[in-house]
């Protein structure tokens, strides 16, 4: 079988390289992330997917694991891209899809990319993981390690739904609650780390930006190729809006697409919304939000992204735009998109939801355009948000 | 393209032969199940398949919805078969599987036989429909009756996990709690039907098998129909145990497959196992399993399925068996199962793990033998039960 292109890893900001034959985190000269670079041939065609199972390890030319016995498998990947037809109707849209994450392993979106990491961790040797989390990539760590035989420490704010405690101790994971937010659940890690667990907190980590890329490799391909003019991504930490502008950028070199019409739409929770604010200001980079309050949206709230730069460049390259939505809105919109659709969306997903008709209202979407909204993750694990 | 080859509706019992353009229950003469016929012909063949969306839709020739338009599409189907290395090492089983089906819509493989159902309704014309559910089952008529504009009366116990219920209210379908088991709530909805609600009661109503054999086609084509020695499955009403093997005879009429080695293992809970009375009676009816105890395994407390004989005929048929196991071997189970495969298995899951351990020391099932266990739904719905 084929192998990897995967070359070597690139701070995007100063232009340092770093050899893929080490265990790296993020640049060391000026504190960004570092993205993977391939060397791209011709042997990889749309032909060769026709055959391949459909989860994502299928683009494994564009991704970093070497050898296909470290691709740690839990069924992540090639998840459905549903028609909304009811909703296109009611709001007359040409073309509606909702990208359904919820099915994911440990039901949400954090599986490819968590799943990424920890195959690449294992293909380096790595022994034990530590990460801050919201709930769900908490979740995925727990589960990835429990297969791969590496000890997951995970640290989540007590505010956490129960389920995802729950989640992470049952695969094994030693876990700590932290009072706060997730940046108060990472300064007590730090704290704790005597320096053997390797820390995959979102972009201080390279290779789970590449696990959450296929989404984006994923909605070309259900789109045949033809990419839509807008997606809405609801931002935390940023690496699957960055991931899927830089799948794209890598499909246009591999020459599958042509052109990148799409506009990326970044969506925050009111209460803390630092990429909005930014957005306002028109700057590149991302103040921490102060005293972020608590919503429903859990994996929402993260007061200052590491990878700032990208997820502003993301927006900007992409003539795209960053909305709020608040908790009350999120509710109205989980209820009609259940309603209407049969889809009981993770309140991130109700957010993407609320942001589309802002934007149609104000005629930035048009009814021509073809749109995908992401659904980050299953909402029974929020249940205990939900009981309203 | 090409239509279904949907024929007609028999008894499997007394041969009476129904309409497909009727609105169809059971057989009025003997009251068992009715069975789906279809008039195969050549035109279906694997390479069809090759360039069809991974959905349980694409066996459409072998489903009987005749109006592309009228099959109600929320992602159900094609989910992942993964292979379990850690556990297959430990327990030195050459090829043993998960068809995990937490994935689906409403987070259970209920999702395609209710699926199934809703859109044939849709397809004859049916505005209301009801069900009794131990949770699942009522999830997913929510959901499919939302998107098809159809109104969803559930009656399920009060025991049920509130997730359960939040589900299916949130998708604006009618719930009702009644005391009891699922026989109680099945009788309270018929007390409450003035005749106008459509009972999709499992196998009450001919298509949910319809929707859930697809699990029997799935299994073939990602084994590259290459059928296994043993199938574990969790029986509560039965019907997906009947449908895969109703799908493997299927496939062989088709000719993608020469002969069908499965062997089929139905698991009960050892609170409420009438399958497993009757199997070892040998008797090929099933008695109401008398005063069921409350379990964690809500799918699995049915004291009586309708299908009875069904079930039986393919436990004989295959030349299969049927295992009783307790609350506390499915918490053994779900703890040790996360732990190795970092799969969270629903405890109908951990049921049918732990039912191949018992058949694997017995011998019944040997090492070099390939195996297909069962998940069927997400744990996360669950999670009330579980906090162990």
């Amino acid at each position: 079988m084929a192998n990897s292109f995967f070359k070597d890893l690139q701070c995007d900001n100063c232009g340092e390289v770093y050899s893929k034959n080490h265990i790296n985190t993020f640049c060391q000269k000026d504190n960004q992330p570092l993205l993977s670079r391939y060397t791209i041939n011709g042997s990889f065609s749309k032909n060769a997917l026709i055959n391949r199972p459909k989860n994502m390890w299928r683009y494994y030319e564009m991704l970093p694991i070497e050898k296909e016995n470290n691709r740690i498998h839990l069924g992540e990947g090639f998840t459905p891209l549903i028609n909304l037809s009811q909703l296109e109707s009611n709001y007359d849209q040409s073309h509606l899809f909702l990208k359904d994450e919820s099915g994911n392993p440990t039901g949400s979106f954090k599986a490819r990319g968590i799943g990424m990491a920890v195959s690449k961790a294992k293909e380096l040797g790595v022994k034990e993981i530590c990460i801050p989390t919201a709930g769900n990539a908490g979740s995925a760590l727990a589960a990835y390690c429990a297969k791969a035989g590496i000890k997951a420490h995970i640290y989540m704010p007590e505010a956490t739904p129960e389920t995802f405690q729950l989640d992470c101790k049952i695969m094994g994971a030693k876990v700590t609650l932290v009072k706060g937010t997730i940046a108060d659940a990472a300064a007590m890690m730090t704290h704790d780390n005597d320096g053997t667990w390797f820390d995959v907190s979102t972009l201080k980590e390279p290779f789970r930006i590449e696990g959450k890329k296929t989404m984006g490799y994923e909605i070309a391909e259900q789109l045949d190729w033809k990419l839509p003019d807008v997606i809405i991504y609801p931002t935390g930490g940023g690496t699957g809006l960055i991931g899927i502008w830089k799948a794209f950028n890598e499909l246009k070199e591999l020459g599958w697409i042509d052109n990148i019409p799409t506009r990326m739409v970044a969506v925050q929770g009111s209460g803390c919304d630092p990429v909005i604010q930014s957005f306002k200001k028109g700057i590149h980079t991302i103040s921490p939000h102060f005293n972020p309050a608590t919503t429903i949206a859990n994996g929402l709230r993260v007061p200052k992204p590491f990878g700032d730069r990208l997820v502003m460049k993301t927006i900007y390259d992409s003539n795209g735009t960053a909305v709020s939505i608040s908790d009350k809105e999120i509710i109205a919109g989980l209820n009609e998109f259940a309603k209407t659709e049969g889809l009981f969306l993770a309140p991130e997903g109700a957010a993407v939801w609320m942001a589309y008709k802002k934007l149609k209202v104000k005629n930035w979407i048009k009814n021509n355009e073809t749109v995908v909204l992401l659904n980050t993750g299953s909402a029974y694990k929020y249940a205990e948000n939900l009981r309203f």
